[in-house]
C-alpha cells in the first residue's frame, strides 16, 4: 500500500483475525431473544421478521427459553440446542443474560454477533460498565461483536438489516457506512432509499465495545464492494489509529466524515448517548483535511455528498453548465459557484448560436448560465441545448433545473393530471441519453415549492419524476445550492490527490 | 422619524405623489389585451380569471380591439369605451403598443398600472430601451408603473394577484416583499402559502421603469399592513437611496435581504435577465449589516427567515431547549447552536427530575438537549416536559422535533394508516397550548426521510401534520439547520437594535 506521497507504508495492525465474510454474509443465523407468537413485537422477533422480509436465504435459529414458534419456525430453548454450527447471532435478550449468551454464541462457532440490547456503558452506572467489560472479555476468547446498544449490521447482499430496518432497500450498491448512533443510520439509510444510494454494508456499532471506527474503517477500506465510504462520528476511542485508518482509507476511495459533538454542548449530548468523548471543532477539522478526507456538516449535507460521490465519474468538475427557465435560476448559480470555485464560462458564439436555435424568444439567453426562459421547454430541445453545451471541451458538468411544479397550472388548464401533463418520464430518458453521447454528467435538479396538501398531485409527480431520473443513474438534488455544494465536496476530493 | 442612534433624521424624499390605496387596493381595474373566449390562455384572459378566482369584488374592464366576450364580462375595444373611470390598469398587449396604451390608461383616471409584458430593456436593443423610455415619459404625467416584463402585484386583501397565480393564498398578513424578478415572486409565494407566511403585498417590478426598489420600500416601511419586509434582489438604480431606504425601514421592522448577482457571473446574469447592474459580495455585505437588515444567502432561508420573522414575538432568544427522539438530534443541536451563537443550557437539576418523569427508561436524558429516547413519546408527556423546561427562566424559545415518519412502522404493524396512528393533531394541540401558557414560543421540526413513492403515505401525513401546526401559529421547519439558522437571523435584527 502507498500513501499519498507515493511512500510505501506499513501500518501497525494489531487487529484480530476477523472472518468478514461470516460476520456480513452469513448463511447460519441465530436470533436470541424471540418471543414466540405472530404477534410478537419485540426486538429478536423485529429483527427475524425483518431478514425475512429482505429475502435472507440463509437458516435463521430463533432462540428463547420458553420455546415455541415463530414465522413457521421452531424456537430453540437455547443456543446449545441448535443443531448446527453458526456463523453469526443476532442478540437481543436483557443486558444482564448477554455474556452468557455471547459466550454461548462462540461455542456455537458465530465468527460474530450484533448486540442490539441496551443497558451497558452507555447508562454511566458501575453494573453497565462491568457487564460491557464482560462482553469485550469473551469477544476478546475469539467472536467479534457489534454493539451492545445498537442497531446492528445493514447488508443488502445477505439481507441482514437494521434492527427496524424490513423495508430498507435491497439492492447492494458503492458505499459503506459506520456509525454509532442508529438512530443516524436507518434514517440515512431510509433516505438513501429514494436518493438511490445503495450500499455495501452499514454498521451501527452503538456503544463499540469491541469492533468500531477504527478498525471498521480499515475493513472498508480494503473491502472491494466498498468503493465510497461516510461515517457519522460522535466520539472515537483511539485518535491516533483512526487518523492512521482515515488517510488510509481516503488514499484509497472517498472517506466522507459527518463529525458530531463539536461543540462543548454537543460533547456533553455526545457522552449521554454513546458514552465517548467529542473533540474540539478546529482539531477535527485539520484532522479530518490532512488525512484527505472530505468533511460534511449535518446528516442532509451527509447524505447529498454520498450521493454526488457514488453516482458521479470518479474526477473533479471545475467548468460547469447550468440550464434553467427563469432569470433567476442563472443567477442564483452564478453566485454558488463562485462560492464554491465552480466557474460556469461563457460558451463560445458559435455554440450560442446553435443553442439560440432551440431557445424559446424573446426572454432566453444563451450565454452560460443557458436560461430557457420558461419551465416549458420540452425534453427534445432541452436534449440538444445539452448536447450542444457539452461540445465545448471545458465543460466537466451540466446541470439542469427543472421547475416542474409549474406543470400544475397547465395540468389544470388541460383538464388533465398533472402526472400525464409533465414529460418527467422522457426528460430523465433525454438527460440519460445525452449522459451516454458525451460521456459527460448531468445533474438534475429538482426544486418543489408546491409541498401543501392542495398540491399532493405535484409532491408525489416530483417523487415519480426523481425515481425515474435515479433508475436512469442521474443524480437529483432539490436545491441547487445541495447539488453545487456536493459537486465542490466531490472537487475538494479528486482535485487534491495526486495519482 | 427616528435613525438607529435616536437621531431625528429627515429624508430627501424626492418621490412623487402617488395614491398607493388605488394601486394596491383597487375597486375598477381595466385588463388590456385580453383575447376572448372561454379558452383563452393569453396573458390577459390568465391574469383576469386568477383576479377572479382570488375573489376580486370590484370592477373589472377587459379591452380588446377585437372586443367579444369573457367570464360572463363584455370586453371594450378600447380604453376610451370604458364608461368609467379607473384605480388600475393591467396592461397585457405587445410592446409596441404599450407607451399609447398606458397614455389611455393615464387619462381615464387610473392611479397606476402594471405592465405585464416583455420586450423593453432587457432585450438590450434601441428599440426596446426606446419603448421602456416612453414609459417613463408616460409616467412621469402623473400614472405609476409596475414593470414592464413583470409578474405585477400580489395583494391578498384586494384580490390582486401575480401573473400565473390564481392558487396563491387568499389570506393576508404581516410581510411585505418586493423583487425584480417574477420567477421568485411566484415560487416564493407558492411556499409561502404551506410554510403560513401571509403577506400584505407583494409587487414583482421587473425592469422596473417607475416603481423600483428604493421608492416601494420606502412605501413598505411606513405601511402599517407590513410588519416585516422581504426584498430579492438583483440590481439597484441609485445605491444610496436603496441603502437609505433600507436603513430607514430596518429602523421600522424587520428588513430581509436576499441579494441575488454578487458574483462576477452572476453579474453578468443579472445584466441578461433585468437589465440593471449586481455588485460586489463585500460592498453588499457591509451595507446591508450597516443598514441594520438581515442578509439570507438563497430562496429557500429567504422564506424561512420571513417565517420565523412573521411568526415568532418580537425579540431575541438566546437560549433554548431542544427536545427530541434519538441521541444523534441532541448532539447535532448542540453542533449547530454553537456555531449560530444560541446556547442549549443544562436545566437545573429540580427541573430534570421532574422532566425525568415523563420520560421513557432507559436512554432518555433529562438535560437540555433533552433526549426522549424514542420517537413514540405522546403529546401528553411532551407536553408536561415542554411546560417543565419553560420553568427555566433562562429559557426563551423551545424547539421539538419529531421524528413522525417512524410512525409508518407502527402504522404497518397495527393495519392501520399512518394519518391513523400518528398523533400530529394531538402533538399541535399540545404545543399551541404550551406556548399560550408559558409565553414563550415553540418551534417545531418535522425532518421526512421517507420521501420515496411507496411512501406517499408518510409524505402527506407530514403535509398534514405540517398543517395543522401553522393553522395552530407554530412555524415549522424541515431541518434542525433551517430552525437554528432562522433564530440567528432574528437574534441578529433584535440583538442589535437599540430601542
Amino acid at each position: 500500500m502507498f500513501d499519498r506521497a507515493g511512500n510505501t507504508k506499513i501500518h501497525k495492525r494489531n487487529y484480530p483475525a476477523t472472518d468478514y465474510e461470516r460476520l456480513f454474509y452469513p448463511r447460519k443465523v441465530a436470533i436470541l431473544g424471540v418471543s414466540s407468537g405472530e404477534n410478537s413485537i419485540g426486538f429478536g422477533a423485529g429483527i427475524l421478521k425483518s431478514i425475512l422480509a429482505m429475502g435472507f436465504e440463509g437458516k435463521i435459529f430463533p432462540v428463547n427459553p420458553k420455546g415455541g414458534q415463530i414465522a413457521g419456525l421452531n424456537i430453540y430453548k437455547s443456543v446449545e440446542d441448535i443443531p448446527e454450527d453458526i456463523d453469526f447471532a443476532i442478540v437481543s435478550v436483557a443486558a444482564r443474560f448477554v455474556p452468557e449468551a455471547l459466550e454461548a454464541c462462540r461455542k456455537k462457532g458465530a465468527a460474530g454477533a450484533e448486540i442490539l440490547s441496551s443497558g451497558f456503558s452507555e447508562l454511566g452506572t458501575p453494573e453497565g460498565q462491568a457487564l460491557e467489560k464482560q462482553i469485550q472479555e469473551v469477544a476478546a476468547k475469539g467472536i467479534r461483536v457489534v454493539g451492545p446498544n445498537c442497531f446492528g449490521i445493514y447488508c443488502p447482499r445477505s439481507a441482514l438489516t437494521l434492527l427496524p430496518g424490513p423495508d430498507l432497500s435491497r439492492e447492494s450498491g458503492p458505499v459503506g457506512f459506520l456509525a454509532q448512533s442508529g438512530g443516524m443510520s436507518i434514517d440515512f439509510a431510509h433516505a438513501a432509499k429514494w436518493m438511490g444510494v445503495r450500499f455495501s454494508k452499514m454498521v451501527s456499532f452503538g456503544n463499540g465495545a469491541d469492533l468500531r471506527e477504527a478498525e471498521l474503517l480499515h475493513h472498508l477500506a480494503g473491502d472491494p464492494e466498498t468503493k465510497v465510504i461516510t461515517m457519522y462520528i460522535e466520539g472515537i476511542k483511539d485518535g491516533e489509529a483512526f487518523f492512521r485508518e482515515m488517510k488510509a482509507a481516503a488514499s484509497q476511495k472517498p472517506v466522507i466524515i459527518y463529525k458530531g459533538g463539536l461543540s462543548r454542548a454537543g460533547a456533553r449530548a455526545v457522552a449521554s448517548h454513546t458514552a465517548s468523548m467529542g473533540g474540539s471543532r478546529v482539531i477535527w477539522q485539520s484532522m479530518i483535511r490532512q488525512a484527505g478526507a472530505i468533511q460534511v456538516a449535518d446528516s442532509e449535507e451527509m447524505a447529498q455528498v454520498t450521493m454526488a460521490f457514488s453516482m458521479l465519474p470518479q474526477k473533479s468538475f471545475r467548468n460547469i453548465t447550468v440550464i434553467g427557465g427563469g432569470g433567476a435560476i442563472g443567477v442564483t448559480a452564478c453566485d454558488l459557484a463562485e462560492t464554491h470555485g465552480i466557474e460556469i464560462p461563457s460558451l463560445s458564439a458559435e455554440l450560442q448560436e446553435r443553442i439560440g436555435n432551440h431557445l424559446p424568444k424573446p426572454g432566453s439567453s444563451a450565454t452560460n448560465p443557458i436560461d430557457v426562459a420558461n419551465p416549458f421547454v420540452g425534453p427534445q430541445p432541452l436534449r440538444e441545448i445539452l448536447l450542444a453545451a457539452a461540445e465545448d471541451p471545458r465543460i466537466d458538468l451540466q446541470m439542469i433545473v427543472s421547475l416542474l411544479f409549474h406543470y400544475q397550472g397547465l395540468a389544470q388548464a388541460m383538464n388533465l393530471s398533472v402526472n400525464t401533463v409533465t414529460p418527467f418520464r422522457e426528460l430523465a430518458q433525454a438527460v440519460r441519453d445525452v449522459v451516454d453521447r458525451t460521456g459527460k454528467p448531468v445533474i438534475a435538479v429538482l426544486p418543489n415549492v408546491k409541498r401543501g396538501l392542495e398540491s399532493m398531485d405535484v409532491t408525489e409527480m416530483m417523487a415519480m419524476a426523481r425515481q425515474e431520473y435515479v433508475n436512469c443513474g442521474i443524480p437529483v438534488f432539490d436545491e441547487m445550492h445541495d447539488a453545487i455544494r456536493a459537486v465542490a465536496r466531490v472537487n475538494t476530493y479528486y482535485g487534491g490527490r495526486k495519482k
